[in-house]
């Protein structure tokens, strides 16, 4: 069986002018691929029949499948059927099924069709019409040679129903593709780029049977393993998780937070926040995650020296001696929220976000953060980079992480400088 | 004068595979766009010598300038540089003052490059260097008859400040473009996207001269306006603003919580947040500006009851008779922020973000507001609608409105029912 190879065209105004990010490409991408299609490209034209139709014809010499989305609507400026009707070198014909199916959803909607509205069901002679269950774009499908296209809306409800429920089904029968290949995406932070990309390249060397990638999602990078045997793909974990396992913090869907999350539940502790630099963002990762109300308590966003001391009880001399960004404050920070709410595992960030209020001794990007439990009460000190939302973005993951790894018994694990550690 | 003709090219697994939507061609297409450059086309193709090597060509033939993002990385699925050289036919040749950047960046950092660091200072023989100044990848430029390739790297934060701040000067002082078209975004929350749609339909009847176009970011509606002449983009601002005035938060730039901030900031007023089911996003988003400190006092997130009472003073006999997702709870909590904090404006947020937790009587979606100021307190009922994730920004984006709305004396103003209000 030859493995099909698919283009994905991608047709409209808005796209080339920037006002709006496609969305179908990487659906259609991403469901192509696991239905073992693999995708070489997509390319994105304005509606203009020239270029539209260039690119059509273009596709169809390399590729065994072409999608094609946008430019099917009623208006002046949908001109995709009389690209494709040059580019295939035929007439434009009226489908009698496509132009009734059009007439029963406006008297549906009671509405009443303009003209437009009528040539949207014409298609290149010979081309099958594709049914839209939720819109007055039919799509239709046209075979050339060995290339079969795919004209669908670019509304991306309407591509997505019909991609989804039609057209994969098609392509999955046409093609008799075998189930999807294995897929595996582990989760890490904490080790750089470069030093992820050393042992990535060792794993492709001693397991060449599994396709890597990397994503970056800031600060954590994902990496994602592909095979067509589900034995290749639990080697490459236990290979990975061997050399970076404790920085691989989740797989597939997982989020840090929610990591954290479902630790917190199965040891049955509660966690409280006391956040100055990150200002809210640790507890609202936090909340993000359903059912968090189970495990998260309480937090406080303590921005001035007032709230540091009101809300948390931190000793005013410790602030004016140290400085509001120190380990000692981050200490008080977390026994204070600790002691207060009662629960069991207390965090406490403080650091300088930027871009102002940095110094040569306490400059921008500098946090401090403090972990207080049953066990006692650590602090670390790290120096991050990056503009304000970066910085406290930062900082929530490594305040989580930190938590993550307290809960397993690891160490603390950034990759870079450590911090000064105190118990 | 020639109008100088464009092609984006985006390189990248992650973007061929479908797992990351692209940023970097709706961002430059519409730069080139409002500095007078046509763009024809995007291009998409995974890290693969042959196929990145072929678009470039193909690119070539037609366009004047050729922007390529992606694939300039640290490690060994980065190829974009050998399908550069190979498609202009000359060798790689490392980059001294690339090299040299590089080396200073991990300098900077503390860390050590590795041997793909490296690499990444070799570009095609004759390519002129272009500093990264917030990464380790630098971009280069080379010129091959007609046609300049510039090469960028892949990750947005990077490409954004290398294209908009270096890409885009030199573009315009080569081709001598004529400045750019007058442009203005109005951002505006509060109304449905039928109700705006018509009001710029007639604007649009009313002014021709101005072209209209809108972006919804979410819960947000953007109005973007572009006019020849700066007197026709005045009196769009100003027929709109008579319109929906009080819709409208700002222009540009801002954001809500940076408008919220700019006000708090004029009238000299404290503000202190206690919320429950946005779970600190409102103080993140607050924090988010830098200089928050001269107006956030503090925030606290009250997921559990007793935090409500231990924190704010909320009555436990309230709670129990209205229940902790209600008007009088929220009253309670915006009174207690702002009375314990010293703050004052105290904002208090009490919801169900779902997907669990809804009940008939309160379903998900469900969020009371509480604003407790020195002229009184005022309570308000909202039913949001979306996931967890989407109730939560929603319901902050109400509340920082909220704020706004008091600030400047103006009335509730969502656009669909409105909660019932008490003094």
């Amino acid at each position: 069986m030859v493995r099909p190879r698919a283009a994905i065209l991608l047709i409209g105004n808005e796209l080339v002018r920037g006002d709006v990010a496609d969305a179908n490409g990487p659906l259609a991408a991403r469901e192509l691929r696991r239905a073992g299609v693999e995708v070489g490209s997509f390319h994105t034209a304005g509606d203009r029949v020239g270029e539209v139709e260039a690119i059509i014809r273009r596709s169809g010499e390399n590729d065994h499948l072409v999608i094609v989305a946008g430019g099917l609507g009623p208006t002046d400026d949908d001109l995709t059927r009389i690209a494709a009707a040059r580019a295939f070198g035929r007439e434009l014909v009226r489908s009698p099924e496509a132009w009734e199916q059009i007439q029963q959803w406006f008297v549906q909607k009671g509405r009443i069709p303009v003209p437009g509205n009528e040539r949207q069901a014409e298609f290149p002679e010979g081309s099958e019409w594709i049914e839209n269950r939720q819109g007055t774009a039919p799509g239709f499908c046209y075979r050339d040679g060995e290339t079969t296209y795919y004209f669908l809306p670019g509304v991306p409800r309407e591509f997505r129903a019909m991609f989804v429920e039609d057209i994969l089904p098609r392509i999955r029968r046409e093609y008799s593709l075998p189930p999807p290949r294995e897929m595996l995406t582990l989760k890490s932070f904490g080790l750089s780029e470069a030093r992820v990309g050393t042992i990535l390249s060792r794993l492709s060397e001693s397991i060449p049977e599994v396709a890597v990638g990397t994503r970056f999602s800031f600060p954590e990078i994902w990496i994602d393993l592909e095979a067509d045997a589900p034995g290749d793909l639990e080697r490459a974990d236990a290979w990975l998780r061997e050399r970076m396992g404790e920085f691989i913090f989740g797989k597939g869907e997982d989020a840090l937070e929610s990591v954290v999350g479902k630790l917190l539940r199965e040891k049955r502790i509660r966690l409280a926040t006391a956040e100055s630099c990150t200002g809210g963002l640790i507890s609202h990762r936090i909340t993000q995650v359903s059912g968090s109300s189970d495990y998260f308590e309480r937090g406080v966003v303590a921005y001035s020296y007032q709230s540091k001391t009101e809300l948390l009880g931190v000793d005013p001399g410790v602030i004016e001696s140290h400085g509001a960004v120190s380990e000692p404050v981050a200490r008080a920070m977390a026994e204070g929220i600790r002691a207060r709410s009662g629960a069991g595992l207390g965090l406490g960030v403080t650091g300088i976000a930027g871009p102002t209020g940095g110094t040569v001794e306490k400059p921008v990007g500098l946090v401090c953060f403090g972990l207080a439990s049953g066990d006692g009460t650590w602090t670390r000190e790290e120096r991050l980079f990056g503009d304000r939302a970066m910085i406290k973005h930062f900082s929530s993951e490594v305040g989580l992480d930190w938590i993550r790894r307290y809960l397993l018994n690891l160490g603390w694990g950034t990759s870079g400088r450590r911090g000064k550690g105190e118990r």
